[in-house]
């Protein structure tokens, strides 16, 4: 009996060694464990990670008042408390409308470590990135001057941006944008895997090495590499022939691809693919085989990598829910019945 | 000037001395401070207050996926970060339905105090109130088999029912809402006020506590009384000619009468009265003067009034925001875009 047991463990310990070298050989990188590494890897030269923007940032990336009907936060849709999606097909926003190309809403979690923002890749940063849903009419349809007068209609905004920038800041559109990003650039999760990665070998129990063993060999690592397991690259053709394609009108990038996502916290961000038309992980494992690799996975192979893609599931940073501060004279009005 | 210091100390002191006899004369109580009597004063004897349900009913208060279209938590319209209201004259629910009578989210801090829920105080306490709002069509628009479909289908939420009520608990949508309002029972808040009335004078400062002095002598607690100044009667005619009235067709309860809001936090709550037509704390004063009182109150007395107001802004709970349980192939699936 002891001597199984001493086998087993000495397999796991081969097994995990070489995996060790296949993990690498793929591409596939941890979120660093090392407090210093993790915010020099995380922070954006441009816009310097600091506590006071942090702390902005989560009162801003929660505060409704920033859209036109005063409903609808950045939370609304990447929601912290359920893997920072909302669970949608497509996601909806202002006055209730879908997404007119039906396309879900990303999670925020990890995002991060995308190289290419949105689901058609087209924003390099989330400096970037949160400037659109703002904006955008069927989500937060804020003008840009409407973001800008509410925060600046507070004085306890004001105090923090003059906190965060120095006593001359404007308070800008962008700056909020910035500001919420250096926010979202703190949402990371690590997880056993990335323990696993970093050398504890027993992080992973041998059914998920095993998963991962499967995750590589069959391809999947192509495509969804990196620290996120994805968000390098556009590699999904928008007209691929799956399991309830044409629903919305997405056109993905140039070339017709559609970004990868991230496979952290994949058993959080159902329903699947860019318009949610795949209700279980075991089937959207399946089609991305088919249509991915061309390979027809069969249900050993497809548990096998669920179960590894379950590992993925990340410790989530503690959020203490802000308080924000209340409305003024000065707060643009909204009009709940006709905005 | 040391004199002069001392009067003005002294004048305090007295000032504060017969204003507390005022206060206790006019029916108004504080917060306890003491942990152990606020916990007696605002736990439910038929549904007692532990850990473990405050832990459950606080991610149950923010869980989207309990409303039909899995949007709409009792966070989106009782927002505890702005004040524990949603900032709109009509609440928004389902689809974005305004509230058919045209009323507003009542504040859910210190609606424990209440001895009647609802703005026709028709619900005697949160265990009744929780239900209305997740099954109303224009709300969270959920049949009680949804909501407790959703709650049974994550194994973490069965857990965590069984840890607080027991292992052989039923879980139903009486026994989720009874769980939401343990949660709803901890959000008080304490402000310099409730120091004042438990004997701290300095607690106010002078033009606070002339203000205290101005509200109960022009007789405004005759209504907004007890902890939450507001919530132990209907006392407005909901016919009342006031500006902007005629706003949807709410009749109030039997008699025509609103029930009265508390004042706690008011600088947080606008806009103001059950339909929400009031946009300024002063207006809603002078408003309150003239209809309820019989008296124009000048621009001093409401400066006053207003000035003691302030002073219940008081100290929110810290909320460490919940992470939810993953959705599961049992949890019904919702179709955001027919639902």
């Amino acid at each position: 009996m002891k001597s199984l047991l001493l086998s087993a463990l000495v397999a796991t310990a081969v097994m995990g060694a070489s995996l060790a070298d296949e993990v690498k050989t793929a591409g596939l990188k941890p979120i660093p464990s090392n407090a210093k590494a993790l915010e020099k890897l995380t922070s954006n030269p441009k816009n310097p990670t600091t506590a006071a923007k942090i702390e902005l940032g989560k009162m801003l990336y929660f505060e409704p008042r920033l859209s036109k009907s005063g409903l609808i936060s950045c939370n609304t849709c990447h929601n912290l408390a359920i893997g920072g999606v909302d669970g949608m097909s497509a996601a909806i926003g202002h006055k209730w409308t879908a997404n007119p190309h039906h396309l879900s809403s990303p999670t925020v979690y990890n995002a991060v470590f995308y190289s290419q923002q949105f689901w058609d890749g087209r924003s390099p940063h989330l400096e970037d990135q949160a400037q659109g849903p703002m904006q955008a009419g069927p989500e937060m349809a804020a003008p840009k001057d409407h973001v800008a007068g509410v925060v600046t209609s507070m004085p306890q905004y004001i105090s923090m941006f003059q906190k965060a920038y120095g006593k001359d800041v404007k308070i800008t559109f962008e700056k909020i944008a910035d500001t919420i990003a250096v926010y979202e650039r703190t949402l990371v999760t690590p997880s056993r895997y990335d323990a696993f990665l970093t050398g504890n070998k027993k992080a992973l129990t041998a059914p998920e090495q095993k998963g991962l063993k499967t995750f590589i060999d069959k391809g999947c690592a192509t495509c969804h590499n990196d620290i996120a397991l994805g968000g390098t690259m556009n590699a999904f053709n928008v007209t691929a022939q799956y399991k309830h394609m044409n629903v919305g009108d997405f056109k993905g990038d140039a070339n017709g691809m559609v970004r990868v996502p991230t496979l952290r916290n994949i058993t959080e961000t159902a329903p699947y693919f860019h318009n949610g038309q795949i209700a279980t992980l075991s089937e959207a494992i399946k089609e991305m085989g088919r249509i991915q690799l061309g390979v027809d996975l069969n249900n050993n192979e497809t548990a096998e990598i669920e179960t590894f893609l379950k590992s993925l599931e990340g410790k989530k940073p503690t959020v203490i829910y802000p308080m924000l501060p209340a409305s003024t004279a000065k707060t643009p009005k909204v009009d709940v019945v006709n905005n």
